[in-house]
Parts: structure tokens; sequence; C-alpha cells
């Protein structure tokens, strides 16, 4: 998997609200309604980044969520990212 | 719930295996045997998180998983933090 160029992710950042990209990761992070509504979403993630084989560095507390996502072989960011972040989208609003 | 004096937490340590004191918080860490286990471990973790409504600050990438404890109300450490530390002993090693 290529790792992508600082220009490369910041042109894939405009398609991801609330994305940042900052030390070889892209970062987001939620909030919810409370401890419940968080970790049913993490949840949710944990199943996706299983079935992808590409796992989130995440922290949360009570309603927080943090998530960083790279590509550990790649030393940087990649495609693989990119579909995780997508995934993850889709699961926090899928109405988008 | 009263603010535990670091005497009174070091003390209540001896019991923890693997847990530290650290900027009003207690802290340990895990290593799984891959991330399906390390999540596994966690929903356990939240569950009983939100039945003693007391919830960890933690972050997980893949395998790892780093808790900490502490009582925001209280600014520091509390019995609550050192009973959900137990839980989450007896979750990790069900034989202790």
């Amino acid at each position: 998997m290529k790792k992508l160029s600082e220009d490369e992710i910041q042109n894939k950042l405009k398609d991801l609200e609330g994305w940042t990209y900052a030390k070889k990761a892209i970062h987001t992070s939620f909030q919810f309604e409370n401890f419940k509504e968080a970790f049913t979403v993490m949840t949710r993630i944990a199943f996706e980044a299983e079935a992808q084989q590409h796992h989130p560095n995440w922290g949360n507390v009570y309603n927080q969520l943090e998530i960083s996502l790279s590509t550990h072989d790649a030393d940087g960011v990649t495609e693989k990212d990119f579909k995780m972040a997508s995934a993850i989208e889709q699961i926090v609003d899928p109405s988008n």
C-alpha cells in the first residue's frame, strides 16, 4: 500500500468533514450524548476495523471519542486510512 | 465521594498489580493477543463502567489497551476508581 503525499492527503481530506492531517496520521473526534452512545459507535467501528483488518488508534472518555488513522507498514497515510475514515463517517452519520 | 490522599492511594495500589498513580489518576495497560481480544475485554469493561456509572479514560491501538481512572467531581482518585480497577482486573484475569 503506497504512502500518500501530503498534497494527496490534503486533497482527499476535502471530502471528509472534521478530519485533519498531522504527525503522519489523519484525526477526528466526535461527541455523543453519553457513554452508551459512544461505545455503541465504537463497537460498530470495531467490527468494521476487523473486517478491513485496519485498526484505529483511538481514545474515549465518557461521551468523547478521538480517532487517529495511519498505516503502520507505510509509515504514513494510505488509501486504507481513507477507506476506514469513510466507513467511520457512515457509521456515525448514515445520512451522509 | 471523598478524594483519597496520596498515602491512601499508594497503600491501595499494593493490592493491584500493574497499576500506578500519576497526575490525579490511576493507570494501567494491557496487551492482548489481537484486536478482537482487546475489544472483547473493552466491551466487558464498558458494561461494568455503565453499571457503576463510572467511566474510564482509555485508549486502544490494535492489541494494546491503556486505562486511566479518576473521579472528575473529586478532582482526584476515590474509592470509585479502586472499585472500577478491581472490576477491570477481574474481567482481564478472572483467576485472580
